[in-house]
């Protein structure tokens, strides 16, 4: 807020109606440490927001630093044009460090893809065995998706952070009353657009076509795009918990000290890094919604709608920001196992590739018969513990089109992954290393 | 945390098989202030709960004071023991509070019903003038709703919350192995339950039938409640702002120093209260539904379902709690306007009771030739701006069976408020004023 | 709605005011069949509410077979009495078909917790194996949850249907000037309650303290309940899924024709059920927040918070009550694999019972030293794929302690179940058996 | 559903391995009207989707009329293939419907911000009047916020509407079975994509990178859209709805034949257009917060994330197409009376312009004893009744300054309208008229 405020007051004194040395003071004066932080807490809940006591104890700091500045603090504004602009400014310095974590998440995902490319895995639909994949495939799955998440961050980054700035009632009169004064009653055609514009210049931010004081659409869509994010991440961490499970064991989370620690059980490394992303995951959307109810904002400034942003707003920041953290904390380190997705993809015996055989059989005996040729074997050798290819040894309407060799043939998953190599490859197309921009993105930050 | 552990420990002792002189030790250091909590803060992401950390500087602590009790800390216990029953505990003590300051609103609003019970006004639906009603009956709907949410409160306070005892999987069996190794391998039948009970008498909360590791009701339940109290109060709150909106101004929120001040125009005094609870009750549905979601946790504990839930039941206390404190000085200082609530009233010319006039004219005309006299006279007097009496007083239908004084009484507002003052009187006896009770509440928060 | 309007008819004639003959009329004519729902549907646009053409349809439908009797039709009546009325109704309708099929679900799972009662299996926290526990356990806690749901809507169903009848805006106003016409005048004191309680009478619902038009509890409450109720099933769907992925098999769904069939793999038996009460669980909440968001309902009625109830309440009885209905069909039918869970149990190689060692140990080596033995031994036997017992065997700590015929008894998952047994047999205890209450729920259904 | 069946025959006839007359056959009857949907729904529960259901009775359908091209039906293919694109394109003819109500509501929205561009009213925040601003500036911000989340719906419809082809895993491995077999095993490179991109061009929608089964951006980025559109108009709503109040009255719904009826009062007309479109914006963001819940889609394909999408979709889709439809007719019917607005602005005695007069002394008095000076005459105008103007004309650090005349010109509103005139020209600049380019876009749908 500190920063709106000096921004504000520097936009005015480019623009001629504030002296340079009021601008310079009160920018050098905005620096949060010289606030008591818990009286202005205590103070707000007067005035239902933070700014009314914000700009009274800045103001005297001001004052008693440099007189002549005091009353260019806050001059023309209202509490919304600086809360807004500052909850932009938090959101973009949030989204910088998101930019980056997701930077370097879609590198970590693209290695995976690439060197599990042909790393057999069941496929599992429903909780259970359906085709085989391949974890690149999975890999490349997650990569399109996060990095579709990052490209919306991108653009929404690029202008969809936008200053407030309309005064008392998103009319900028006061603002505007001020430059008459200044200029003596001349005309100030023209004056709201340059002042919004050197605004958001000042800030780093982008200028918004009206002030946007209760029509909400920006903070709405910000809180969509974070939940958006969210979710991609929330989807490699389900997954992950669903490979590492003891039974399954064909991932485990990157190994740190005291990380996945339990209290009780001495044998325990928790999946703690999934965890904490798809507890962020199961959060974000709910305040998410938040935000689009509050869309419905009455009049020029909403009694209610408005403040109901602020709290959930900052949580989807946190949230989304603390997930991808942790996400590229968990790509980066993921531990993969393929012989271990070799070995359960034998679990079932050959019941893997019912799919395929019972494609094989159709030009033969129809497409339905086949495939009810193959649900009968399949639930013989459920049944009967025996493998597909013994129980299909025995059926003469296979024997007869089939020897022993092309059968093995057939049942072997690998040869049944379809185009997942093919779709693999496109992905790492689609999303090329980039040349290090990252590393300026946190800069940035 | 620290007043969970300290209770777990004391209810070992009290069962015997942890020395006295540890319990009294670990129960004295259980002090927050003993321990840095940024540290902690930092350290409980890699456990992905606080605990874990949280009992390795507790058990440093104690080791440091009271060599011979640290062994006895956590003994036998699991992070969601003692968070689970610590979450139960904050809930509680702020339960407390917030019955207390439902407890002053319900008195505040029998005060308003019983003050205003003839004060007529305007009954108004879909924004429009709909038929005369009485503050009276509008403060007992509102306090017969916050006499309910109150009762629902009362209940979950009663048994709804309850310790957390299961270990590490919700079979006690790292309390019972402990118990056996005192006894020497004596039976342990009912010690689980023993400790259960003993452990809900050390923390003041109720003892569950079972361990709830992941069977969460009771966390959903209480975040239900939460979200149908903040509801009730908000549905005051937006009657207040309605009802004090500057072209109706029927009722005012009580003035304070720096309260409801704009930092921009000197002559607002915003509805600052009626704002800050109805901001929260737009929050706390949603937050409320994280933790129906969260009902879906699988396993003995889940990855992340569990830890979903803190940071929302967090902003369900907290803000259930504020809109109850802020609503508290709301009603109890709500200025009323019956002066104001009469003039709005003869703002439609009579309009307000045509509703009575259809039906005093439906014996005569039938009911719906009846209600088509009424809006066709309705919309005259509305296109015509003529008062609906003038209107009347030409139409042969009226004049032919009323005379002026009775189409006088028949327009006259208060004889057509029903049963608002009967049903007035009935909330209140059914809510009557408690001796003083709430005092205690307070006391015992 | 037609019951609705039925109802209060005859509640108006029951009192008095209506003859006897035009409340039978109306009666025998309130049903659905005789009127055109679509073009209903098309007019209720107009109004936004269903209950104005509804009422001008009835009227005429009325007028054709008894004359009479068409003024009597929703006089002094209003859109919102009969549509809260309705809606109480299917709400009422629905939650006895629900509760007959909890007292089943109950009884299923009674009969799994009693039957598996010594299923020793995995207790299984974050994704990973944690220490044992009993499938009879696991069935207790689904039960004692479901029992709560239940008992919590065996109060709802007692007081909280609730008729609406308050007229325009809440006063009876309309209801109780036609009973003054009727009387020619005579004083109407308690007639409001008079007829509410009638009314409750003819409906079957409970009569409310005072008209809840814009106070909503009522109806948030209920949807409340309905997501707590849908949560718990929820719960067992998804540990249902959870022990019936492929790896772990320890459950199966109950086989019938066409069910979990797959249109593409033959071998498939997808856990269809737990999959349709899981996209329940996923959905209710939602649904459920918006009826505690619509508690901010402004005035006498508001504009849109009334309307915006409708069809999420709809999608919460309907999901809740087809949960409950698949649930009934899972448990009754779930096939449990006693000899799959104990197999899945030495999964680890004996690290499942780490807990228990390190309780042994703690008295001689103190507690955080026995952890930090039984840490390192799970990590060798994890990284070298050596029995947990054999890793054991070679440390002289051990070996100095236990004799090998103790160490294997110590390694026995059987021997650290805590209070599993105890537990469950406590919660069949309070859950007995139901003397076939549930058919006559049923049957009122 | 069936038109995606009958797209994805035609893209395998296409490419060459299924006769063209077989293609032919299957889409000249897949034709809703043919199929028994009532059975289909009743038989869908038992394979949790409805495409198994609806595969086996189109076979049979096309079976009956061509048993050559049965076999051609479904193959290869999955479920969620069929589901998915099914739900992409009643999407897509949703979109295109709503994306032309929009153009028609920016269309009168432009039209009310042009006409009324000078028409001075009360800015109102927190309830209040706050300062003076134009209905031109408020039509402008609603014509701002609809056009950006209409721009944001054509950049979705462009290409976020994908086709889903991933076959039972989203390797696409059934379909490539059948391309072998058709081949004789001559390589199928490139198959996967041709066969996509066929798809996707048969059905009109967009072709993704990947198979999306379980990684479900596309179907939360749409839900969020919904959201944000469906807020955007309720923000108009609550707006019309705070000027349509019978104290303001200041805008009324256009009127229409049974438009707005109450079941009980003659005489009024409910804002019955506003009413539906809050309803439905109170709704969306719960419904659209299921579809980012459900991006945590474990494996590939949930048990039950993607069965609880299908709902929220449907009446996000629905209520956001209702919500256009609506508030197409509410902007083009607005009736806004300027009159009554300037005689709403003179209510509080000129106190509206304070923050002018605070402004205008600043210079002289120091900017916070200047609204110190403004907040005293402020609250004495308030308490007495009298008007500030005659309150300030006693005050001579008022008179000292400026003359009556000067005074008069400083408490009109029409001179404290700041940028608003200049803005109002920006946005409507920014929105030119479309040439009749929805004219299309409606015949599209």
């Amino acid at each position: 807020m500190l920063d709106a405020e000096a921004a504000l007051v520097r936009a005015q004194a480019a623009l001629g109606n504030v002296p340079a040395q009021a601008a310079e003071s009160i920018t050098a004066l905005a620096r949060a440490e010289l606030l008591d932080l818990r009286e202005l807490a205590v103070l707000s809940r007067g005035a239902a927001n933070p700014v009314v006591a914000l700009v009274q104890a800045f103001t005297r700091l001001v004052a008693d630093k440099d007189p002549a500045a005091a009353d260019y603090v806050h001059r023309g504004s209202t509490s919304q044009d600086i809360f807004d602009t500052a909850l932009m400014l938090v959101a973009g310095r949030t989204l910088a460090i998101l930019a980056a974590d997701l930077e370097h998440i879609t590198g970590s995902l693209r290695a995976l893809a690439e060197e599990h490319a042909d790393a057999l895995m069941a496929g599992r639909t429903l909780a259970l065995h359906a085709v085989p994949t391949t974890f690149g495939l999975k890999a490349a799955g997650w990569l399109t998706a996060v990095g579709a998440a990052a490209d919306r961050l991108r653009v929404l980054r690029e202008d969809g952070l936008v200053v407030q700035l309309g005064g008392a009632a998103g009319t900028l009169a006061g603002y505007v009353e001020y430059e008459k004064l200044h200029s003596g009653g001349a005309p100030t055609d023209g004056y709201a657009r340059r002042l919004t514009d050197r605004f958001a210049a000042e800030t780093g931010l982008s200028a918004p076509a009206l002030p946007w004081h209760s029509n909400r659409l920006p903070i709405a869509a910000l809180a969509a795009e974070l939940a958006l994010t969210t979710g991609v991440l929330g989807k490699i961490a389900v997954d992950v918990q669903s490979l590492a499970r003891t039974e399954v064991a064909e991932v485990a989370e990157p190994a740190a000290a005291g990380r996945g620690v339990s209290s009780a059980m001495p044998q325990k490394r928790n999946p703690a890094l999934a965890t904490l992303i798809r507890s962020a995951a199961l959060q974000v959307p709910a305040y998410a919604s938040v935000l689009t109810q509050t869309l419905l904002s009455e009049d020029e400034r909403s009694a209610g709608a408005w403040h109901a942003e602020w709290q959930p707003l900052r949580e989807c920041l946190r949230l989304a920001g603390g997930a991808a953290h942790t996400a590229r904390e968990l790509v980066a380190g993921l531990e993969v196992r393929p012989a271990r997705m070799r070995e359960n993809l034998g679990l079932t015996g050959g019941l893997i590739v019912s799919e395929r055989l019972a494609a094989v059989l159709a030009p033969a005996l129809g497409k339905a018969a086949a495939k009810e040729v193959m649900s009968r074997a399949a639930r013989e050798s459920a049944t009967s513990g025996r493998p597909l290819a013994t129980v299909l040894a025995g059926d003469p309407r296979i024997t007869d089109r089939f020897d022993p060799r092309a059968l093995a043939e057939l049942l072997d998953p690998a040869g049944y992954t379809g185009a997942a190599a093919e779709l693999t490859h496109e992905a790492l197309r689609r999303h090329p290393v980039r040349a290090a921009g990252f590393v300026q993105g946190e800069r940035g930050a």
